[in-house]
């Protein structure tokens, strides 16, 4: 990793003691200080198959001289601009979500449409070994893809975690970066268009986060793509308010459910919220939806190749008005605890795959290629080889002119069958996820799938979803999980149909939302994607029983799907709330130290020495006498602004104040955070010997109101602080009088479970 | 007020110095203790009618040596009781608040009903005098019920202002008592079912802020209905939870909406929020919906007598499928433009009648009378006279079988005209208001309304919704601006139904979005609740689109109409950002004085003036030799644990540490937080003179970790960690050593503009 200044990793690495600040006498009077702890907790997380540094973000509002002066508190006509672009670029994110999100659908039906017409035909010919090659050449085409994305790791799995995780304050190397978007978008349209069990909502989730970040941060300096009027957006707050409106304008364009984007935005990515925020968001889903449905429009009459299917509402069940009475009501309890059940199996088993692979993935190129392969295989196999063991099925006498499906799609497909059969279990394997989960959750005829055929398709989509996610193709776990819940639903619906009042159809739409809550751990916001994707308002009060009933189930057993794999990749996640064992320890118990500090007019020298030595965000700066009578807390400087100091080369010969000079060389976007890997470096710097024996007034750019807790503070309440407002650094300041004016400073890692719980291994976690 | 030792004044009222603390020279030593400013801020709300005292509500975790002990960190059987309580009380808030919700409904629709019906019948009979004196009769009685109003100011109005404003940390006097939920559920019921032209949507709301209230904090002592096991509960903390749950099932009770109720209580009435908040709101919702499932099908077949229109979609408009072309969707812009405009002088209009109306409900419950009759005259002249003078129109042929109304419901009122003809204005102002929204929001005849019937309509219904918000009869907004909205969205309908095609019912559902997009200013929950009354998945891009047009054109001219009635209140709302000209001021700068400080072991005495004396919350309490080397912050302590503490005569005769005695002898419980206006009082204590000269030990109550600033803590920073974290006290703290370790206490009163702008006048506040 060639930027690995940009890390943070306070307390992480060997550090040196800046000793002109505190006295050794100092040292021994405080046993707090004479504690050299040092934060083990690692600084790296696994992204897709590699593993890659991490960074914290930082939402604090710097209040400094330099950025007092700064545009939003001057000047009408840019606070108008920024207003201004603002809602641009969330037109933008809406529009190129809208977009990106119509092109993926449009090349999956177009793609896998015509490898399901191709394979029909050849069927009707008996050619067997060429439709073989068909279906295995698309396999192979996402194995090349794969192989290219050896050199692109973050654009495997699903992508919700990590933008989760980027929205809780956690930036991993390259996660939202160009290159990732474009790997990402044609990676998933050759995944599920090959026919893996995939989905291809997580990926839109990522796919509308990059797209956010690249226009949010100006376009691409690498691509040579720039806009440098973007500057306003260059700080970590409007980023994740950006990255935000993307993750829900990704659901939205995934599901065509506008409303359940910003609720899926709201519920499980974000970790900070404000109304405004929402409002932007709804404003972003907005803009997708009105993408989507002139696209949609556009496309009927077969305009678009092959596809044409669904208006916006995906799978619409609204003509079958629910009736339902007390062995119903039973029944989808039953549904719902055992569907819980089934969900957490589902994340135990997500949890142990991806481990098991990575240590597979880690042992080189060539297995993970062989990995992909074997699950090709297997898909292959279930998909085309199972559905000629079984019997075919003669078509009812009412549907004569829909049985057998001609054409692409329909749910009654012939596969080796003669004339007037259909063969059920090709029905739902030889046909895109979309057009099976319609035809499972459709009212229709309850007798159309045979319980032996649901009992398979269930099992085959629960444990191919499991062991297709592992592979590092983009992949999304919704459309997996609904069709295991839908066939699981649907299957209970056959069983209890002589007993039940309730369609067969709406018992697979209960059972696809009782895997959703089970795996998931969501409610709004499934509740409203799956009311916007059935269009069925009056199932909301079962759907509504349903999720909470598996949820509660579920939650029992483990934790959601998204947050196991958070943890798993070793993202340092900060929960909402404080972990029952802090509230026995106060904040100076975990601060890491030695601490390095600077004088307010600091030697430059000294301030290279120490940059370039640790790998510390921020440093305190301490007023000093002849400046105040005693030593005092200036405030926080951070790495990348010293940087930017330096390379001004504004020094002075002699310890004094030259803060106001400093102020009219400098402007307050000098400062502004560059993208992810893109900021200035130590090594760009050119400093002279004898410019190292000079001083610098770090005043200008010193953050003077950075928030601060005792050192007797309890650490639960710093934890609370620190995760509501947004921190990186919250510095620790001593409650006695006469000892140095900081103690340490708190960061993320400082807070991690791991952290604390090694330094106190006596406490019961669960305390 | 006879509890107004509960209110919080810090700041507010003659206070004494406690000179036991500080030594002269400190004082003359610091300047900032020298400004002896006074929080001028006002500390009581209008409530109603009437003005009475507010208190801050505090969210804070105390962390002392009492509460360290207690049950959360301690007994894992306490913990289950806790969190099945929690959810136990959850279900009955859902289960009672859906009782209450189809109360409501089942009575206004009798009482309405059978006003209705006799009227039609006497009008056959040409009974005029008897149609009058039903229609006032109903109106006195709403009167009467105003009249014992006067001694329950609090059940006024719409109630969301005051649940919104106490979700944000302000409790006013008896907002959620028992008799203001009893005067509420009843008032509601007769406003409506009389005819005046309001909701039932806002009360609604409060009602379930009440029943979550009564139930949370263990019943009612007054009326000796309490529940002791319900301690967990009694903190503000748990409090605000159930009443968030409080308030989304009223809202799901109102509107049949479930979904719509959660994100109303998220996007509107809650200032804080958090995931497991979402769950336990989705939760209770979901039990309204459910009990309001099962009532609604027990009365169908007229069960419930003139209850059974409509089941759980309250205006079905499903059959009709939109499709637009361009000038369709120019034509909503524009209907969103002025569907804001309207909206904002809506508001305008609102505030300046309420602050109309305050002067003349100051002058003696004769003049409240007074306007209630007026205003009573004026709807039923509206209502009954009008019609009058509308030209009769013939039955459309292919009408015949519903034209005239037979029977209540319907929208071909005949009214004084002959058989085969109807009288259009009198279909929609002799009717419920569900009714009439349901005939506007009708897709099936184009020409029911004639356009000067519409416009008549519109008008009426825009300025009686205005003025009769004012009287003091509870009155929800929501069903006024829906009226007044979907009559000028009819109307632009008809007008324009040569080149638009879309439906004029459908133009009828934007036009009330647009209104209540322009008056209530909130996005994703008015989109879910309007898709849930209607249930047409398919309008959502274009309601999106207006309610995004018309917020944002409103938002040019002024603030949201809820904002706008807490403000005028007077009730102190945290916004959930800091005004720009708080940057310019630091935490110091505003910070009231001078301070009452205790010693950590105090003398009785001392304590008791003090309470006495003052009217402040809490007391920071400083160690102080011989216990520490120099005078050190200890932490806060609450006026009603002092109270609690001196009640128990825990004293000793020298000044010595005596806190692990107190610790045997108290209860975390003991200290528990009481329902408003129910704490122990000052005036409870009785203690001898010779007690007054003894000491205690404050340790045990003191909470030791206090949020604390820096006094050069920039202001704006300060306010936003206010905000976030839901302090009520957050202590400043001296940057320079050697001085008294705390300068001051800053209150929820200390960040509001009036008192920021009241210190330093020269700011520009814009800026």
């Amino acid at each position: 990793m060639e930027n690995n200044v940009d890390i943070e990793s306070e307390g992480g690495e060997k550090m040196e003691r800046n000793a002109s600040i505190f006295e050794e006498s100092d040292m021994i009077r405080e046993p707090l200080l004479l504690k050299s702890r040092i934060n083990t907790t690692s600084q790296i997380a696994i992204v897709g198959a590699n593993v890659c540094p991490i960074e914290s973000l930082d939402y604090e509002i710097v209040e400094n001289d330099l950025f007092k002066q700064d545009w939003r508190s001057r000047n009408k006509v840019q606070i108008f601009q920024y207003v201004f672009l603002k809602w641009a670029l969330v037109l933008l994110i809406g529009l190129a979500t809208g977009l990106v999100g119509f092109f993926n659908n449009l090349a999956v039906e177009n793609i896998a449409g015509f490898k399901l017409l191709l394979t029909g035909n050849l069927m009707l010919k008996e050619r067997y070994a060429q439709i073989c090659i068909i279906w295995h050449l698309l396999h192979w085409l996402v194995v090349m893809w794969f192989l290219q994305r050896v050199l692109q790791p973050s654009a495997a799995g699903s992508g919700i975690p990590e933008v989760k995780a980027y929205l809780n304050g956690v930036d991993a190397h390259s996660i939202l970066a160009p290159s990732t978007l474009f790997v990402k978008i044609f990676g998933s349209i050759f995944g599920v268009a090959a026919g893996f069990v995939v989905g291809k909502e997580g990926p839109m989730v990522h796919t509308g986060a990059c797209i956010a970040n690249l226009l949010g941060q100006g376009g691409s300096r690498k691509y040579h793509l720039t806009w440098k009027w973007l500057r306003y957006f260059k700080n970590d707050r409007d980023r994740r308010d950006l990255i935000t409106c993307g993750a829900a304008a990704g659901v939205a364009a995934a599901f065509r459910a506008p409303v359940g984007g910003v609720l899926f935005a709201l519920e499980e990515a974000a970790s900070w919220w404000r109304s405004a925020l929402l409002w932007r968001t709804f404003f972003t889903t907005a803009v997708v939806a009105v993408v989507l449905k002139s696209l949609i429009e556009y496309c009927k009459n077969e305009k678009c190749g092959l596809f044409g299917e669904g208006g916006l509402i995906m799978f619409d069940i609204n003509n079958s008005v629910p009736s339902y009475n007390t062995i119903d009501l039973l029944a989808i309890i039953l549904l719902g605890v055992i569907g819980g059940i089934f969900g957490s199996i589902y994340n135990y088993l997500v949890d142990k795959v991806l481990r098991t692979y990575s240590i597979i993935n880690e042992k080189g190129p060539a297995f993970r290629v062989l990995l992909v392969i074997i699950i090709s295989i297997i898909t292959s196999c279930c998909a085309f080889g199972v559905p000629w063991f079984v019997k075919c099925i003669p078509c009812p006498d009412h549907l004569k002119d829909v049985c057998p499906t001609k054409g692409r799609s329909g749910s009654y497909k012939s596969f080796q069958c003669p004339d007037g059969h259909y063969n059920d279990l090709a029905s739902l394997l030889l046909t895109t996820n979309d057009d099976a989960i319609r035809s499972l959750f459709s009212p229709l005829n309850t007798n159309e799938f045979r319980i032996t055929c649901l009992v398979f398709f269930f099992f085959a989509m629960y444990f191919l979803g499991i062991i297709t996610y592992g592979i590092a193709i983009p992949s999304g776990l919704f459309i997996p999980v609904i069709l295991a819940g839908a066939s699981y639903g649907r299957l209970a619906g056959r069983l209890l149909s002589p007993i039940a009042n309730l369609d067969c159809g709406l018992f697979a739409l209960l059972g696809a939302a009782s895997f959703l809550g089970g795996t998931m751990r969501m409610t709004v916001s499934l509740c409203v994607i799956l009311l916007e994707l059935t269009d069925n308002l009056l199932m909301l009060p079962l759907m509504m029983l349903v999720l909470l009933i598996s949820k509660t189930v579920a939650d029992y057993f483990n934790k959601g799907v998204y947050d196991q794999i958070v943890i798993m990749k070793g993202l340092p996640f900060l929960e909402a709330h404080a972990e029952p064992y802090m509230r026995h320890l106060v904040a100076g118990d975990v601060v890491s130290g030695p601490l390095i500090t600077f004088s307010a007019v600091e030697k430059v020298g000294n301030i290279v020495h120490s940059l370039r030595m640790t790998s510390h965000n921020a440093f305190p700066v301490i007023d000093e006498p002849p400046i105040t009578d005693a030593p005092e807390l200036c405030g926080l400087v951070l790495r990348s602004h010293l940087l930017v100091l330096l390379k001004g080369k504004m020094f002075t010969k002699h310890r004094r104040l030259s803060g106001g000079e400093t102020l009219k060389w400098y402007h307050a976007f000098d400062f502004a955070k560059a993208g992810s890997g893109k900021g200035l470096k130590l090594e760009d710097l050119e400093i002279e010997m004898e410019e190292m024996e000079m001083f610098v007034d770090l005043h200008p750019i010193t953050n003077t109101s950075p928030y601060t807790v005792v050192e007797t503070m309890s650490l639960a309440k710093a934890a609370v602080a620190f995760r509501e407002l947004g921190l990186r650094h919250l510095c620790v300041v001593p409650k006695t009088p006469g000892r140095p004016p900081i103690v340490g400073i708190l960061t993320r890692h400082d807070f991690m479970p791991e952290h604390v719980l090694g330094l106190y291994p006596h406490i019961d976690a669960h305390k």
